[in-house]
């Protein structure tokens, strides 16, 4: 086992880049963790003059990724370039096609494509790794793959996007708006110039589709998850929540009910005692229930050159640990033929607790009237309070209610009465409400 | 590959139980994660008449372990008798040198044994497995074994012992005494009858001699710990520690300085807004910082039948999934032929913040002399207040120091002069604080 593992790294931006890094200046440290040298025999990116800082005089330069996907001089084709169609998606099939190991940081393919390419590769007989592609160099995908074997998971909860958490936890610390900490996001680059893709729930939502399939053994559903982003919360929503105790974060949740699987992404008030509501900044986290095992929670960088490229290493020398034809196990846990179809849980059958923020009218009756909507859906409150709020017109005022716990269904009935009533001032705010975690 | 995988397992207590129950109830979704089914074909235990409420009638009985663990009817020896010498020893190493995969839970004997049952398993190209053996459920092996392949460990801090953070835990909710505590984790079955391992820190102090050759590829050295459990914490501590945000955990720290490595188990001051203060009750938690990934935090249960079986069952698993001969990388990450020695890092120059709280004769002065030892020692102070207690004689009061960073030294020079100076009514009380983590 003294031959190298030769890699072929296509996309060689901040990762690739940091990835090529850590392989030459780790390489003796690797070579004695894996038994085997890892040597990068081929690269392929846009631009072959650009300087990156790194050496790739020992590599061989492909101007097109496909090529180095099937290049008999690689054992394992490295996927760093993104986006879910073209040229990504056709070198990861082509590499596994031709009976390499892949390893992927690309969410948004495999949120896409994920199982058929993963049956691809357990038809090669090949690894298709991919811990880099959710929370970063948090080792969530090893843990629910490899660690967790046996157990029955019953929920995934995460705050999976840097981007929002940071946003969220700025709000929170500086009493500054949304749009402001976004713009200050952008400038230090925690936020790209078009940040709809993260602060609307996507991204978030990409990563979900690939932990509830490895939760539940079941075809991953992207384009089946209830989806709300963080950019209609306000610094009143904020001190609303400080005030009940709870912070507000954006999570990924994927559970198992009775009538399906429950998959959204919402922002969610979580109480401040918990240890998910002390994960602040761009750090990532993900919580997972099951059976045997019980609520194991990780927390890490979700994103950033180095974090991401320490994940996509350790899946390269998981593969440099592996004799040729070894099979580490099915790419989603259970074999990609037998995951199961995905059977969407009714959004509206949600159960749980609701955080309701409205502006009223400052006159008699108010109260009275909100109460009987609550109580004519059978939701229970477990307090309904009025809050000042400076910023309103003195005739305004804010009730904020907290509900035990209730269905969706029941909360939407309640609200669009009390809007009929003729009670609001201003669209009310709902917010889900997660004790666990 | 469909051969199942014979498990001989030696130890049928709680955890051996569950892990026979997991075995069987989750058979189906054990041989689609891992391509093939996994067998108890052996058991072996004190009492072969003891009604454990489990199946055993096809696997074959053997009173003695040894005996068990050369059988030809095994692949895999799990040993959870438990004990650092005797038969748990000589059958796990009977085991290795018979070419079977071992898995163990077994701390105690890894801390004292483990450098040579590596070499005896990669000699011979088995497995040797023992997620188990530290924080229970949580993926800390796994996660420091594979995924953080490549990356340079500078620290791991850990909450490693349930009964301790459990104790801790619930002095400061319900301001009870330590040993009142005590005697209730006793009647929960959450401490054990001689309570000394635990609360003095031998257990957390061989979890983290593991983690700590895991980290810095290092022989393993428990017995080369600085050692103090959290029998001398009073309420007056947990009391203090609150009023300055900070709250009181026993941690195992290992970190790498400039003279040696640092293992050190002692109560610690952590802030409250740190993640791990969060981390309450019986629950574990590891932290490691590393130069790629960053920092990373796991928490989960650390013990617990259900839990532990969890992390042993995924061992299995991993050597189910692998093929023969299959070689899964060394057992401490690096060959342990190749482990360096430890070199010890001198407890005395340990640099960091402390928490001094003294009990003073009430008289003029006071405040000048200990600033005065303070200072005298190049300690610099973050603050020193005066603090009410009513459970002390008017004629004494208790007075608190924090400090910025210094050493370990300088403070017990500090606290001797004080001492020395005849102001003390009381031993002084320090606790190192830890403001990472």
């Amino acid at each position: 086992m003294t031959d190298p593992l030769r890699v072929g790294i296509a996309g060689l931006g901040t990762v690739g880049a940091s990835v090529v890094r850590v392989l030459a200046s780790k390489a003796t440290e690797l070579q004695r963790q894996c038994g085997r040298p890892i040597a990068v025999t081929g690269v392929s990116a846009r631009d072959a003059s650009r300087d990156r800082g790194i050496d790739l005089s020992a590599a061989q330069w492909f101007d097109d990724p496909v090529a180095l996907a099937k290049s008999d001089d690689i054992d394992v084709f490295v996927e760093l370039m993104g986006g879910d169609e073209g040229p990504a998606r056709q070198a990861l099939k082509t590499a596994l096609d031709s009976g390499r190991h892949v390893v992927t940081a690309n969410k948004a393919l495999l949120a896409k494509h994920g199982v058929a390419l993963a049956e691809a590769a357990e038809k090669k007989g090949v690894l298709l790794n991919y811990e880099a592609a959710v929370a970063g160099g948090i080792p969530v995908i090893k843990t629910m793959r490899e660690a967790m074997a046996g157990n029955s998971v019953s929920r995934v909860v995460g705050i999976l996007n840097g981007t929002c958490n940071y946003i969220l936890s700025r709000m929170e610390a500086e009493a500054i708006s949304f749009e402001d900490c976004l713009k200050d996001a952008q400038r230090l680059g925690y936020a790209e110039a078009d940040p709809t893709f993260d602060i609307e729930g996507n991204d978030t939502a990409h990563k979900l589709s690939i932990l509830t399939s490895l939760a539940f053994g079941t075809k991953i559903a992207a384009s089946d998850i209830y989806l709300e982003g963080i950019s209609n919360i306000s610094q009143a929503d904020i001190r609303a929540a400080a005030a009940l105790g709870y912070r507000i974060k954006l999570l990924g949740v994927a559970q198992r009910t009775d009538s399906g699987i429950e998959q959204r992404v919402h922002p969610t008030m979580v109480p401040n005692q918990s240890v998910i509501a002390q994960v602040m900044g761009v750090t990532n986290a993900v919580a997972i229930s099951t059976d045997i095992l019980g609520d194991l929670l990780l927390v890490g960088p979700g994103a950033g050159g180095n974090a991401t490229a320490s994940a996509v290493v350790g899946d390269i020398a998981d593969i440099a640990k592996s004799q040729p034809g070894f099979q580490h196990g099915p790419v989603f846990g259970w074999p990609a033929k037998e995951l199961k179809p995905y059977k969407k849980a009714q959004m509206r059958a949600h159960a749980g607790g609701y955080f309701i923020r409205l502006t009223v009218h400052d006159r008699a009756g108010v109260f009275a009237a909100i109460a009987k909507r609550m109580a004519d859906n059978d939701i229970s409150l477990e307090s309904i309070v009025q809050q000042a709020d400076s910023s309103l017109d003195p005739s305004q005022k804010t009730v904020v209610l907290v509900t035990h716990e209730t269905t969706e269904a029941a909360v939407r009935r309640a609200v669009d009465g009390i809007t009929k009533d003729g009670q609001l001032t201003d669209k009310a705010q709902v917010i889900r409400i997660e004790r666990a975690g």
